[in-house]
């Protein structure tokens, strides 16, 4: 994927709303073997998708929360938009009741692994 | 599971609220070989989990479509949960766009498929 | 996959025992596109993993029946599987009810489908 | 999820029965973040969905064992099942072989995660 | 997504390579709800992750088949790429070899599901 | 299943081109608890599938590794046939593309997480 400047830095600016971080910190942590991780990350998902305003970023990390505990195969991702979620306005009582609706759709252990995950952003968190 | 009449109370008001359906159509939807689900989905999911109020209804809809278009194997709750999520005030560009919001974490087909999901629950309220 | 003549004949008592079926009929199902899937099936899983008596058929067919509503992507092999567990003993309640217990593992459209390929099941036996 | 005596002391006997532990531990693993969830497994699942007789309790974990080992995403809660299921009276070579029967139509991975989970589940029994 | 003209360009003639099709057809075919999916797929699939001379189009098309066929959710995309690896020179044996590859790591109701499709995508290509 | 001699050499031999390694050394990965598995994997999987050779063992590989990484539940199988893929002529950077191309199917934390498999996997005969 070829970068593109103009994108690179509307994704920059939503990176550090969302997440707190800056696109270097975002490419270190997906390591230097696949660069094009990185730029998806930054430029399609941060300054493509997140730009539309027709969600607002509490509602889109509401989605992305559920979606991610639902798969049950992405538990960095999970922590990582857990603490994006906090970031945009969700509360941590949010964040459990919302592993809770997932209980009937996708199942009791889904609920207990997410609400794990919550309880390690959370404590995560109270130590800084 | 033995039927309880405040739960069911309680919940028949809220898949009023959710989905506008009484008991009694939930029941007919599944009908009659598994009597248990029905009074699974009144009782325990209605009539409890929804009966919290640490989330609104809406986003507890924003979080069951979310989870189903991932699942990706539930296409007539999926259809249902789209129309409860348009009883409680999500608006059909935001349907849209929680289906664009899972591209990057659940692929592109569950967006395509979810897409097609609104397309009909939306056809179908024309319609009527 | 070379065929093997004892495997066979040992899977095809075993499809007769389990699906009521022979191996020409399993052949004939699976199409004459890929011979080696019905090798498969006739051979390894029903001429060896089924040849153990470890467990018996009806818990064989519980154990598939169960993994097949779980994965929500195999429609009409678990129709086949439902069908396998009524000859093998496992009765319609206790299909519904099993259904039922994955609920709370899996989520309530995994058993609302499984219930629903049972119905479809049961319809087809009443009709012979 | 509103708490119910009687649902709760039917449903403490049941954990009793399949998995030796009392409502208090189920509370405490599940920590004190989600109070729903420990109500949710002591209330609904164990005090509802395990009181009908029309499943015995060794089918039921048949039930459980498999679904947990197919969705591949649930190590702690299938450890759990799978000691609930030699509670249960389903034995060790059973078990096993569960996996193998997974194998055809979940994948020789699901199978040998399972069976890596029942290994240490009697390690850990035998150095009681 | 804002629609970028150089990698509309450079991903209509991949989409004109893999699959046969103009955007316009990729447009109409993903319908007028979700315009953001058609500009995803056109530009960031085609125009950019397909753009890298890294995989061949051979490899990028047998990869894609597996992943689809291994989700088990996505029967129109896979039919789709089945076309595409056509196209792209993959054989039709070795299409439903891929399929049998899967039956020991995704089950071999993935594998049957997965040869159906080939089927019907190799009946199409006939009747033309 | 009944060990059949000359499936096991042939097995084997194929063990050996794709996995580097012996049955002695599969049987011992997979625990003596359940020699069915490394029957399973030794006779059926090398033995029977990997003969044909519709498909070179090449694209074998490269269909395996995007169904490991698609499943997200078989890391250490993932972790395996990565390696795999290397000894039958796939490069480190076809390895990391192929999870690139799983992107806009599979989802980004798919590919992150096959991307840092194969990190490993780098790592661990960069140490050799």
């Amino acid at each position: 994927m070829r970068s593109d400047s103009s994108r690179r830095s509307r994704g920059a600016q939503k990176i550090g709303e969302v997440l707190g971080q800056t696109p270097e910190q975002v490419e270190r942590s997906l390591g230097d073997v696949a660069p094009q991780l990185a730029t998806y990350v930054i430029e399609t998902i941060y300054g493509e998708i997140y730009q539309s305003s027709t969600l607002d970023l509490r509602t889109r990390q509401v989605v992305t929360v559920a979606a991610l505990a639902t798969l049950g195969t992405a538990a960095p991702q999970l922590r990582t938009h857990i603490g994006g979620a906090l970031r945009c306005g969700v509360t941590r009582e949010e964040l459990i009741e919302i592993m809770v609706q997932l209980v009937p759709y996708v199942g009791v252990a889904a609920a207990i692994n997410g609400v794990a995950a919550c309880r390690e952003v959370f404590a995560a968190d109270d130590k800084r």
